[in-house]
């Protein structure tokens, strides 16, 4: 039943040779790695907005230069993440980029730091694609968790089901809405420029008094948001076809060009339609209104932006178990990272960030967006470690026109470094406990690559000198009483050793008289030995015994502790018995130094 | 630490020979026994009232001959219930006079009832008290579900204590109340004849039109939920110092009279002080404010009531685990519920019980008040049915006598089967779902014991014709690299048979490659298989793998699986490796006959 399920769910299992169908083309790999960047066309501009309407309306018209300033940025960013795949072709991440260039510990802060990044995408996008549907139907408000939570698990098992089926069905969704928006710029803009709207606009260039140049940076910071998912393309270039270095550079290519054009399209059309930022309705959605009124060209908008807002997580769910596997590879993070499902994902991965992300929405109770400016917090510290591993690798090799590929870096890495200083200066209130959070990641990636190191140790052997050698063997069978499970354990012991003996660990006088009866009516060959236990316990009296016996043999001997089980038919059943040899199992295979074996009786009935 | 905390909570674990200690004098087994029954007295009245006050002010003087009527049916049970705690001196509840002298299924009905009514009484008791305490403190209202799982929670832990202890720590709160009430009667009396406090009481004996029998019945009926803490005693026989079946007919004579006295003193004062049932306040404190004022007497009477409604809850506690354990001894109910725990009680029972409740508790968010009637109706037919068992019984056996105690049997079995009958007249729509459930249990119990006398048919073996017998044996040891954890496992197999295989199961050439060059290096005397894995699953090509050799084996040997595990020295390094050997464990020793041992090796770092 649970096998059924899972193919239901997600699918046959695929054969690891088939990994090469997997691989993504350009515009399968366009629709799951830019949904989290291009989604942000929905909220960017209006963050912008926000920020400036504390200096009142006037102010609006800042907008325009600091939308070209975040224009300006994902330029260098793209350039310079251009530069890293080529550099990478395996997967550049700013993990593999600080690793190989800044040594240990910035490569773990930035591969932490974007792991729990990741996380927070999920979260927030589940937790806004929920807004979104609660707005329009009011009556789920009561469900939001709930709604996000299955979200969440629509992700999770599209996901499992692998990378180019999941591409598949979001492809549509995401050129819709590129489609969808480019098509409300183009119209919006003839309806300008027909003066079919026009409504105040402020004015341009105006010199406001109380805008602050703290108020500026505030908005460019929250501008940057848009940027978050930039990174993503340069992790995950093996899922690329071959030659997958060109591919995912010109995929990045075509995700700057289509951002930077709905970005810019959408400031214009904010600021030549006098639009404000409020907080019953979006920008996006009243630059529809003012375009189309409320037909179905605006409902059409609506709605795949909701979409494109849940799918936004998507590209958390490409990069996320990747990064994961690359840890893993370095025995930073456990090994069960590193294990491809039955569909060639790391399902691992996969799980482990939907289960975190679920547990985040929980907690927030839904209530997510505290959680942005620590997000893009969290992804401008690995945007900044990345370009400054990449001057570093430029120095040192010093390649043909090295000079001009320093440059580029270097503008992005000054460029990323005073955002990230912008998000500290200007947020510091809402992103102190990543600065007590990431450091405590670094260290767990550290103790688990020791704690790995140490095992390696420990269970290396030499190969010429150390051999097997065969000792004797002390076999003791508890018994509850003589039936056949103990009959066929014991049938099973003397096969073993010719040192076996049974124990009985009795609670009061009876049993104990009538087990002896029994026991010698039967006489198996087999001695059987009374523990008396005051306290009604069975591992007490069990463990003093081994340790006799352990005081007793031979140095070299093993001891085997042979547990009869009889195996229900029905898993239920297991209730109508005391588990006593399960616990007697985990008990001793943790303590002593024994062999446990179950010897198992199938039951018929 | 988990051990130290139990110890903490419930106390160091006690000898089975100290079991004559945890008996209860007379005393303490009143306060632990008649809590249930006593604190009635807290709502009796008032549930009398609230139906007739639906014929109008004036109808309320029918409360006294009701009030009379429920003493009269009180009294009926004291003697018949005396009459079987001497005919069944070892615990004589319901279940066991039914078995005794009904059969199987009525035996089975009466003890299903009485354990479903015993988890309805937790539930409806821990939100009682909870009311009690939200009323003193509105401002908890909001977490009345977390306060009542909480007192489950520490009831649980006083049983869990061991019974003389809990005795101990309740009689001061039950004798408390027992006294505060007597106190109010008694200065209520005084007050009332000293002209004190003359309200206008509704005339006595005056015949209203609009009261019918159909209400008087039901008022009857609903006085009747008083008596539910009577059979309790009956089944706790075993509890009690020796001589044990006079211990317990005096204690119930004792709790009858108590009882008594405080009903129809409490139903007299209501009446004389013509009070009216109302939402806000209970009639004991109205009586209690007639009497005293708002003084420091009337907030002691309204504490120790509080604490008794909570109280009340411990009955159940008592009795349950006691009717489980003659259930489970009867092979209706799983083992589990024979065990002793550390401090001699059930404690199984004990947590099973609290699950339950607080399960229901949860599930109705508090609100338990429409559980009452069904539990009632749960009461009053093993009521039925033990008061039939005994007149049968009498009429098999005719001691000296009999006829008297046939009479005073069949008395109480009419009347308790006519409450039953008014029950289910009056209010079958709040307790229609117990007709369906009961069945469900009765059938379950029989599954159970079928099982159980299945398996032990199964188990059974001739022990004159069935002797153990040394057959061959083959040993498979899978492996995952060449480490010291299988040098270990190998070196152990060698001491077993000379028929040893290491099986690898590879996912790709590289990984082949590599043990097969390692493993000839090795050579450590075992021949190594590879198996391979097209779909990255270890236990499918291990299952084949294992059929094979079973098919080509001899017929009577045994296959031994020998599992290679390092233990770790903490629980959640495991937690950095893939539990492999866990999962081929779980699967082989459920589906396949083989024998499955794990060899540990212990790291220490």
């Amino acid at each position: 039943m649970p096998g059924k399920l899972k193919r239901l769910l997600i699918g046959r299992p695929m054969k690891s040779t088939e990994i090469e169908g997997e691989k993504l083309s350009k515009l399968k790999a366009l629709a799951i790695l830019s949904s989290d960047a291009l989604s942000s066309v929905a909220y960017g501009t209006e963050q912008i907005l926000i920020v400036l309407m504390a200096a009142g309306f006037a102010a609006l018209w800042y907008s325009i230069p600091i939308s070209i300033a975040v224009l300006g940025l994902l330029t260098i960013l793209i350039v310079s993440y251009r530069q890293t795949i080529f550099a990478y072709p395996s997967g550049g991440g700013a993990y593999i980029v600080a690793k190989d260039n800044l040594g240990l510990s910035p490569s773990l802060l930035a591969g932490g730091s974007l792991l729990v990044d990741y996380i927070l995408t999920v979260a927030v996008s589940a937790s806004a694609g929920t807004d979104a549907i609660t707005s329009a139907f009011p009556v789920l408000h009561d469900h939001r968790v709930l709604i996000a939570v299955f979200m969440i698990l629509i992700l999770t098992i599209m996901n499992l089901r692998g990378v180019t089926e999941s591409a598949s069905i979001l492809a549509v969704p995401i050129y819709l809405f590129v489609v969808a928006i480019y098509v409300l710029i183009i119209c919006g803009v003839i309806n300008y420029f027909t003066g079919g709207a026009h409504a105040a606009a402020p004015e341009f260039g105006k010199t406001i008094s109380n805008v602050s140049l703290f108020l500026l940076l505030k908005a460019f910071s929250s501008g940057c948001s848009a940027l978050t998912g930039v990174e993503a393309m340069s992790n995950a270039i093996p899922n690329f076809r071959q030659p997958s270095d060109k591919n995912a550079a010109a995929t990045l290519m075509m995700m700057g060009i289509l951002l930077a054009g709905m970005f810019i399209g959408i400031s214009l059309l904010a600021y030549w339609y006098g639009i404000k930022p409020a907080a019953e309705e979006t920008v996006v959605s009243q630059i529809a209104e003012s375009t189309f009124g409320r037909g179905t060209l605006y409902y059409i908008i609506q709605g795949v932006t909701a979409v494109i807002l849940i799918l936004a997580a998507n590209t958390a769910y490409s990069a996320f178990p990747l990064l994961a596997f690359m840890l893993a590879k370095d025995k930073f993070m456990p090994h069960a990272f590193m294990v491809r499902g039955d569909r060639l994902g790391f399902s691992n991965g996969i799980i482990f960030l939907s289960i975190l992300s679920a547990v985040l929405v929980m907690v927030f109770q839904g209530n997510t967006e505290n959680l942005i400016p620590l997000y893009a917090v969290g992804v401008f510290i690995p945007f900044t470690l990345s370009q400054l591993g990449m001057m570093i690798r430029w120095i040192k090799l010093k390649p043909a026109g090295w000079m001009l590929k320093l440059f580029i870096n270097t503008v992005g890495m000054l460029t990323t470094l005073s955002i990230t200083l912008i998000f500290i200066f200007t947020k510091f209130s809402q992103i102190w406990v990543i600065f007590i959070f990431l450091p405590l990641v670094v260290y767990m990636f550290m103790r688990i690559q020791q704690h790995y190191s140490n095992t390696a140790d420990q269970l290396r052997i030499d190969l010429f000198n150390e051999k097997p050698i065969a000792k004797g063997n002390t076999v003791i069978i508890p018994v509850a009483g003589v039936t056949r499970v103990v009959l066929n354990t014991v049938s099973y012991a003397k096969t073993l050793s010719d040192n076996v003996v049974a124990v009985y660990v009795g609670f009061d006088d009876e049993s104990v008289r009538k087990i002896e009866q029994r026991w010698n009516e039967w006489n198996p060959g087999v001695r059987l030995i009374i523990l008396k236990s005051r306290y009604r316990s069975i591992l007490g009296p069990l463990r003093k015994f081994i340790d006799t016996v352990e005081w007793k043999k031979a140095e070299s001997d093993h001891i085997t502790i042979l547990i009869p089980q009889f195996i229900t038919k029905h898993w239920w059943q297991n209730l109508l018995h005391n588990q006593s040899s399960l616990m007697i199992r985990a008990y001793l295979i943790n303590r002593k130094d024994v062999v446990v074996a179950t010897v198992p009786y199938h039951m018929d009935r």
